[in-house]
């Protein structure tokens, strides 16, 4: 492992934290609506396992980084910035609930542009973003198949679940990544001057 | 004072021009309605003490940060992007009006996360969003309590007023410390290469 | 000219595809409606000389913009963030359809501020947003005389047109000046660290 316990539990954290923000918007905005969780319990308005998932998915993604290139210094405010881009995103695809699905998943794609060029460090982040903008969607669509939950008639047209996840989801891998980065050790990857 | 009398004007006028603009969409979207304003004249749909309130505020700022810490180098673009920022997320909160006002509220605090990072310096700039983000609701809070205006009831859930006041306010006090750090006379504060 | 051919034919290219997107959201969100267009072909939602103007526009204004001033440097990243923020902002106005207009124009205004402080360089980049904020509106104020189209009711205002029109064509027309630049020849103008 690259990252060491205390990180990879900081990524977990953020992830599930954003993750319980962002689900609880989905909820409270109609965009999705939990159906049969099997009786676990409950976190704000999501079953346990969604927010242990994007916890674990970020700091696999985290990890997963430091793997495929060396890490690029940067510093808190980096991190800062990055995290708040991506639940940003995350809100705004509950806030585009109403709207047009092909409008909204197009100018989320925009903004997941932006994140990629900002945060992220070409191929390795691409890398990343892409994975994450696969297995994201791809794991809602199995759940949506179970009966765990089901998206809005607005937007449920990438079988069953929202187009926007894949934008939203490749924004979440490259954000991930970089954070991956930031929480790097060693004498190139700690301090430095960006943000 | 650190600011020149015409810097402070700038910054008045700044701050109260954008109040006006803010105003005027808040109160069209029906996020906010003026009831008693005890007979004052209106400019555009605002009571004269509103832009004047906003102005002063964005002056005492302005020259608060020149107390707290010298002025970082910038140039007109650099005021300009960060006047750009918080005037749309002050048009975003009038937006997202009618959205579910706990994800309005985190998606607002994302951005003031963004513009604390873009056009902060860390410490200093957050003491200014801080004290901005408490006096700023606080005084809405007493202005409401006299029966001076009343937001609408989806976004009244902070003691009468709108829970997105809090990062709203904080990103005004960050950006109006930005441009008063822009306006400082002397060796370092005026001419440099940023934005 | 300052371009070679296979620069302008992707400027046109790029042009027409992001024309073809951003109208498609415009007539799905209803802001506008197409009455009589001669009986010309569609391409998805659009007759087909909207794409094509738009590709022209794009490629006449990274032309000129070389005979302003000579290019900085850029990447493609570079070039990538300032395709998907005009796109977005494009996008953006066809979301905002239902808003007040005056609130949504101040919205705009302030997003093509950051495109211009992010992505122009002072008076060229003006100049290029400046002629595309005067033509584009009149253009397609034009086109709504001859009945070729119309925009709904709420966004009318501007003779016809949205005054957001204005700031969008703005940051398109600043846009269109950055790629050219990037897709120019020569020494200083190709390959750089930008982004």
């Amino acid at each position: 492992m690259r990252l060491t316990g205390k990180s990879l539990l900081i990524l977990f954290a953020v992830g599930a934290g954003f993750g319980l923000i962002g689900d609880h918007a989905a909820v409270h905005s109609g965009a999705t609506r939990y159906l049969d969780t099997g009786g676990v319990p409950f976190i704000l308005d999501s079953p346990i396992f969604f927010p242990v998932m994007v916890g674990l998915a970020t700091a696999s993604i985290g990890e997963l980084r430091l793997h495929l290139a060396p890490p690029r210094p940067g510093d808190f405010w980096e991190g800062l910035a990055a995290a708040a881009s991506v639940l940003g995103i995350y809100l705004l695809t509950s806030i585009l609930t109403d709207e047009s699905t092909s409008t909204a998943t197009a100018f989320i794609a925009c903004l997941a542009a932006l994140v990629l060029v900002r945060f992220g460090d070409g191929r390795p982040a691409m890398i990343c973003g892409a994975i994450a903008a696969v297995l994201g969607p791809v794991v809602e669509m199995i759940e949506h198949s179970a009966g765990i939950f089901e998206y809005t008639d607005n937007v449920d047209d990438l079988f069953g679940v929202g187009p926007w996840l894949v934008p939203l989801y490749f924004a979440f891998g490259v954000v991930a990544a970089r954070l991956g980065e930031l929480l790097a050790r060693g004498p190139s990857g700690r301090r430095a001057s960006a943000a």
